[in-house]
């Protein structure tokens, strides 16, 4: 018998990695460990019962339709929610199976080998995992604690075009940071400027705890354009994971149509189309269950993340900063230059606390080696006292 | 206000288009009309009971785990259970979102820009889209009423490599033909000779309704490599869209770790991971109900073929030529070389009958024009009769 040689992969596959992050979370999984590390929602808060109900609901009034194939645009009825929260029709809204599917089957039809994609620095990993495969070049746009820099922005593509801007405007991961409303205005007259495309991504924009909401990026543009979507340059991500649930992985994309065309016939031809059921799980819920879902699941996020800040503000040496956040699931650190997040992650491990080191989260190599991400979503207050306190004495014993 | 320039679409965008069936089959889902041009399963067959009984148990015991995230390679037990079907480990099973995301990151991870992926003539439509936007050249092999010639195929890979061969063994869609045991030997002979990559898609496999079960490819193979998973070239695509219910979405690929690894990580990139609840739906049902709903699916669907081959007989003009599968979902008819099938479908389905034409499942254009795909699962059986004696009406005014 002759050994088979070695299955050649392809070029795409070879652009492919394993997530930093997905390697951390599984070492800090253990239940002796207090995780600032995660990425999830709170499962305590899932509406349960809420599902449940409405699970029963379908299958008893619609059971084979929700179990046949259906539509790649997505379930027809949930399509119209959404467009009407967002001012548009329809025919504008295609459902995704989580942000994620939207980057990636966006990364397809936007996306040629070479091109520049411009992100925020740090940036979300998933964004740079969906779209590294098409061959983005990412290039990340100086920020401060307001987010991106529409001036730096402007000298930038004064050098080189862009394909797209890929920003997380509201409650970023990983930083937890909100541009402000002046600069959201700015940075749509720079994309006008020169043409820019803008990918909004805004899965934790509902989760604000404190502070006035801001209009996303998409309805300033929608606006600015007198209300005809085919007119905009943002098209915008949302989804159901943070607010509602995440397994039943239902997401959407608001696009002028010549895109929503692409991506019905990107989907078509990556997984037909998204789950029946769990489209129509998830259309039973909007009405109701959602709007007391998001009031809840913002109270505890938000009484989490001030025991997080008080914490750290009694524990944290001089030299440590961090974000302070109006919203979302993540807060960032900033260490004093000579500490190397990564290099402590271990011996905070082994104190039992974990966290994840910020490199990964920057498109350069190099950058953010004294930066962690700590979620506070997850972990009851006590725990997070406890934990702050030991990430406290690691620091100290460092700085 | 200044229009904005249209949005530039990548090359792969304007790689993809909609696919033909799909603006067929919108036309013929009109309640008047007998549609033989489906390619769904028959709703009234699910196990509606069963799924609601196994979604309750799931909530019930597993809630925050079936609505929280989960792990990009799927749910460990029923990858464990599907692995334990095939005789390997769960390393070598990855879950995905329907057999089309398997073509989808499949062609993702081995498909560059230009490379000969080699189908049967006719194919599944599915899969030529889901590998054309990798920048797959399509290449026909010769095939007769038992499925690819090995013969044909040889000649072929001495006049240029290939990165793969796809094809459906068992009921063919939209053949309904069966590769015979003996070619399928003689086909892995000839891979190994030109250590060729198959692609065996088996989405009709367990739907026999008579005849002898045959071993798959990847069986074959993986017999012959001694058991050796790591050592088959067979990559082997299942899913449970046919046996149990579509609208879930939950199938599987059996292939060789290294494949594995990067479908992982494409997989991660594409959307996470496939819905937790419906895998945990699946795994529910897999010991007792999947074997009797086989059983059940087997026998209905064989009654109506059964019905539909001797209306066939009955109603067909002379140089009509069917296909009597064993099998699966579909029979293929072969007209006079001077009907076009495509033309005649508008006068079809004003007549009350709606089927798909043969000519988008070949690889090139402007073959296959005199044939037809007709699906006999979801028509009840007088109403098959009725749509194939108006059929033998309209050929007979033809030929």
């Amino acid at each position: 018998m002759t050994t088979r040689p070695p299955i050649r992969l392809s070029d795409t596959a070879n652009r492919l990695s394993a997530s930093a992050i997905r390697e951390i979370l599984k070492i800090t999984q253990r239940p002796d460990i207090i995780s600032f590390a995660g990425g999830l929602p709170a499962p305590e808060l899932f509406p349960l019962e809420e599902v449940r109900a409405a699970t029963n609901a379908v299958l008893d009034t619609h059971g084979p339709v929700a179990l046949q194939y259906s539509t790649s645009e997505g379930h027809l009825p949930l399509r119209e929610w959404i467009a009407a929260q967002a001012g548009i029709g329809a025919r504008n809204v295609q459902i995704v199976s989580g942000s994620q599917q939207g980057l990636d089957l966006l990364g397809r039809v936007l996306i040629n080998l070479g091109d520049v994609v411009l992100v925020e620095n740090p940036t979300y990993l998933g964004a740079l995992q969906a779209m590294a495969p098409y061959g983005a070049r990412f290039v990340a746009v100086p920020t401060d604690d307001d987010g991106i820099l529409p001036a730096a922005l402007d000298a930038l593509l004064q050098q080189q075009p862009a394909t797209l801007l890929y920003l997380i405007p509201t409650f970023q991961n990983p930083t937890g940071r909100t541009l402000s409303e002046e600069r959201r205005t700015e940075l749509l007259t720079v994309a006008q400027r020169h043409d820019l495309l803008i990918l909004e991504d805004g899965p934790y924009s509902e989760l604000r705890f404190r502070g006035q909401p801001q209009p996303t990026l998409f309805e300033l543009d929608l606006a600015r354009v007198g209300g005809d979507v085919e007119q905009v340059r943002v098209i915008s991500l949302g989804t159901f994971s943070k607010t509602l649930v995440p397994g039943l992985r239902d997401a959407w994309v608001l696009a002028p149509y010549p895109v929503i065309e692409k991506l019905v016939q990107a989907k078509q031809g990556a997984d037909l189309h998204s789950p029946t059921l769990n489209q129509m799980i998830i259309t039973e819920l909007v009405d109701e269950v959602l709007p007391k879902q998001i009031e809840r699941v913002r109270r505890v996020y938000g009484e989490r993340c001030r025991v997080m800040v008080d914490a750290l503000a009694a524990a944290a040496p001089a030299g440590v900063h961090w974000t302070d956040p109006e919203g979302g699931m993540f807060l960032w650190l900033t260490l004093p230059d000579s500490v190397d997040a990564t290099a402590l992650l271990p011996e905070a491990v082994e104190r039992g606390v974990a966290y994840v080191p910020g490199a990964p989260f920057f498109a350069q190599d190099g950058e953010g080696t004294n930066t962690l991400r700590l979620s506070y979503v997850t972990v009851p207050p006590e725990r997070i006292c406890d934990g702050v306190a030991t990430l406290g004495e690691l620091l100290s014993a460092r700085t």
